[in-house]
């Protein structure tokens, strides 16, 4: 996740209108409209340099997908990525921090949320900062559609037992849950960065598929 | 869990009344009553030769433990290995099969179940018979007092997978998930006889303990 800090990022991000969303606010409850259809909404947190949203959104251009990302030298590293690879208009960018996001999306308004190769944070001190801790899911489960999905995507075995317990805990229902996910080639994965580094030297990919089912 | 059949067993079986309980549907809502204690009632599903059962009872006197078994020859061998190891009278034998355990045991009794090692049965026709499919959860969610534990080893990779989507979908509450149970060294686990196997060769043994929250 470390990327040498550009230098005029913020003045550069400027420079990608047309996929980066300065004000998300500014489209609580609107953000259909911004697309101008009515596709669902999939949310990316924490999108790196973009490589998963990007193809997904080649893949299925009947899909609207936004990233989220904190660091600024990262989001612009994936903006200009993004632009190269002609991603029509069914991405958008976000560089705010997670826990912002209930105040750019309204209740429901995500379809599904992926967490990809999330940072583990692996002291306990840190807890509170992993994507699956208590007060990140009770945003999700805010944001998220009744039955909207989250997909989970980690190398790192502890963060993937905390989340397991954590999902559970929060009345997620899992629907498929993969202690090695590219064991077999049959279906086409869209992989990160990351995650195309790790199945090089064999390291296993943990993935849950969970269901938000509203009841707290 | 494989083992040749013993010649004559059911006679054999007769040899062991101090372990082996051999019309145990007389003692539903009574297991307290057998025990001659008040303490809480243990059950191992698939106890095999009883290594795991057999050591529990020696380091928890406080306990009482129960092991299920399905193979009279297994139960025959067990019951010789319980006697030879001087266990006390907290250890019974029951050679049923899991699915008459709501005969055997009142709703609420059981405060523990252990499911080790248990047959992954991996092909999808035969999915009824693994001891987490739907039918078995709900027996075991019966016989368990509310807050009562399922714990569960296994180092099948499908099965646990399989495990860990039934326990959720049915209402139980994950305190505890391990990807890898013997990598750090630092508590006593007592194992079964394939678990020592497994770890000889350096096989992962995936871990959960779940509670029952009685919601259903």
């Amino acid at each position: 996740m470390r990327l040498r800090k550009i230098k005029n990022a913020t003045e550069k991000l400027a420079l990608y209108p047309e996929y980066i969303v300065f004000n998300p606010q500014e489209y609580y409850q609107k953000w259909r409209g911004l697309f101008n259809n009515n596709n669902p909404v999939h949310l990316e947190i924490g999108m790196g340099k973009g490589q998963f949203i990007r193809e997904s959104a080649l893949l299925n251009p009947a899909v609207n997908y936004i990233g989220c990302e904190i660091s600024e030298s990262v989001t612009l590293k994936a903006a200009r990525r993004i632009q190269e690879s002609r991603a029509g208009g069914n991405v958008k960018i976000v560089n705010k921090a997670a826990f912002q996001l209930s105040e750019i999306f309204a209740p429901g308004e995500i379809s599904r949320i992926y967490l990809n190769f999330s940072d583990p944070w692996p002291k306990s001190r840190h807890e509170k900062r992993r994507l699956t801790s208590d007060a990140y899911l009770d945003i999700y489960k805010n944001i998220l559609e009744i039955y909207g999905i989250i997909e989970l995507k980690t190398d790192n075995e502890s963060f993937f037992e905390y989340s397991l317990i954590q999902l559970n805990n929060h009345g997620f229902t899992f629907l498929e849950v993969d202690l090695n996910l590219h064991e077999q080639n049959e279906k086409h994965i869209i992989c990160t960065e990351y995650e195309d580094k790790f199945i090089a030297v064999g390291q296993n990919i943990y993935y849950i598929k969970v269901k938000n089912e509203y009841k707290k």
